[in-house]
């Protein structure tokens, strides 16, 4: 079993992911998609007038800042466009995939933080009416069930609350997460980079490789949202996943090529 | 086994009907839930300046001319916003809701008409370029399994094509097919009426029944889209569905005012 995640980044040919998926899933590799959409949200949320506002942690981490109007937009691109873009293109190449978020069956539940702490001019402050969450369950009897029969499984955030209510969950973690509960061999995280770089945006500066254990000294070179995928990879190896490769989802055979190593291994 | 099928027109009241469906479920009652989502469609696709084309064909049938552009609106808005609206409300009272649309695991297969036949300025046209099809095929695998492992299953267009690509269907349909595919006692199909009304839109004129080897004769009190729940209830009911209620989504209990026969019930 693997677990592959593919960011929601301009650039990423979802049409080229998904043959490469068809034809590993029609070879009988067993696998778990999910999936981002980050960039697409910016733009409906741009569009319908309601513009997303990036927060920065103190220590560092950016995020999106998630009212409820952002949530409902969220879901419509994540949910929506996204998830059954993925789910039409795998079915026209003869998968039979279903698509959920962690809404559904309580994929992804976790606690909702409705506030978040973030670093404006210098002083930390607190930004109430927060949607987002953290995974810290993963209901394996669904995701088994759809395995069990046959049916690949295309997952989006948002997820659960553990009391029911969506909440914005990081992808990747959600990724970690999914790939620890199913003792994935590998988890596959594809965005529009190389991998980890050293000398960030040079493709050259590739870092070919990180010992989990130093993932630490690594985060230095990670910028904003790789930060969370670097931490996500951690995670799913210190859960037990072999190996987690930060590969690149702009060309053809991504899977293949991030399996033969191709990125940043983690391990 | 009873199929609800509720609208996307104005002033439904989905929190009403979640409290209902999740009462009900937790009686024991094994439901199926359909949605719409055609107002909150029309809304989104003025907003991002894409407005909706609706067509009438020559037999009088209202329906949403559904380029590629459309479907992705639509799929946002019926299986992002609504879908995982309603998913949330359940999951909030309790219910383990999982959200899926035609797409998924080709759950509504049918044919894709690419093109429509229209009146326009009293002249018969066909407009090509058209994303819509037919429910021909139910796929109860999925469902079935989804039911038996205690899941609700809250389903919504668009559906698969033959070939795997995403058109919209209509909702009162492809509900009467699922009620025939898993030989529900009832279907309800509620909307933002009473029923079916003799001098719409006067609410005093509801019909209390209908005999449905002679639905053909009331077709001509239907308007718009009422005409397709007319049509599905009949559908239905020759395949097998003992009731189907025309009742209100506005209140509270919409199911059990329905069961109780409160609406226009075929039979």
């Amino acid at each position: 079993m693997i677990v592959v995640k593919v960011g929601g980044s301009v650039g990423i040919d979802y049409d080229l992911l998904c043959d490469d998926v068809a034809a590993l899933w029609q070879e009988g590799q067993k696998l778990i998609l999910i999936h981002g959409g980050s960039a697409e949200t910016t733009r409906l949320a741009e569009a319908l007038g309601h513009p997303p506002k990036f927060v920065t942690s103190p220590s560092g981490y950016t995020s999106r800042f998630t009212d409820r109007q952002t949530i409902e937009i969220f879901a419509m691109v994540y949910c929506g466009k996204m998830n059954k873009g993925i789910v039409e293109r795998l079915q026209r190449r003869g998968v039979n995939a279903v698509g959920l978020s962690g809404l559904d069956g309580r994929l992804f539940e976790g606690k909702h933080k409705n506030s978040v702490r973030m670093v404006e001019e210098g002083k930390v402050k607190l930004l109430r009416g927060d949607y987002t969450g953290t995974v810290e369950k993963v209901n394996m009897h669904l995701l088994q069930l759809l395995l069990d029969n046959g049916y690949l499984p295309v997952l989006t955030p948002p997820g659960s609350s553990f009391e029911g209510v969506a909440v914005n969950v990081d992808g990747d973690r959600a990724a970690a997460a999914v790939a620890v509960a199913v003792k994935a061999e590998a988890l596959l995280l594809l965005s529009n980079v190389p991998g980890l770089l050293r000398d960030f945006p040079n493709e050259a500066s590739l870092i070919p490789e990180i010992p989990a254990d130093r993932v630490e000294e690594y985060l230095e070179f990670a910028q904003d949202r790789m930060k969370k995928k670097v931490l996500g990879a951690a995670e799913a190896v210190q859960g037990g996943v072999r190996r987690v490769i930060l590969g690149d989802a702009r060309m053809a055979q991504p899977v293949r090529r991030a399996l033969a190593g191709r990125g940043t291994v983690v391990s």
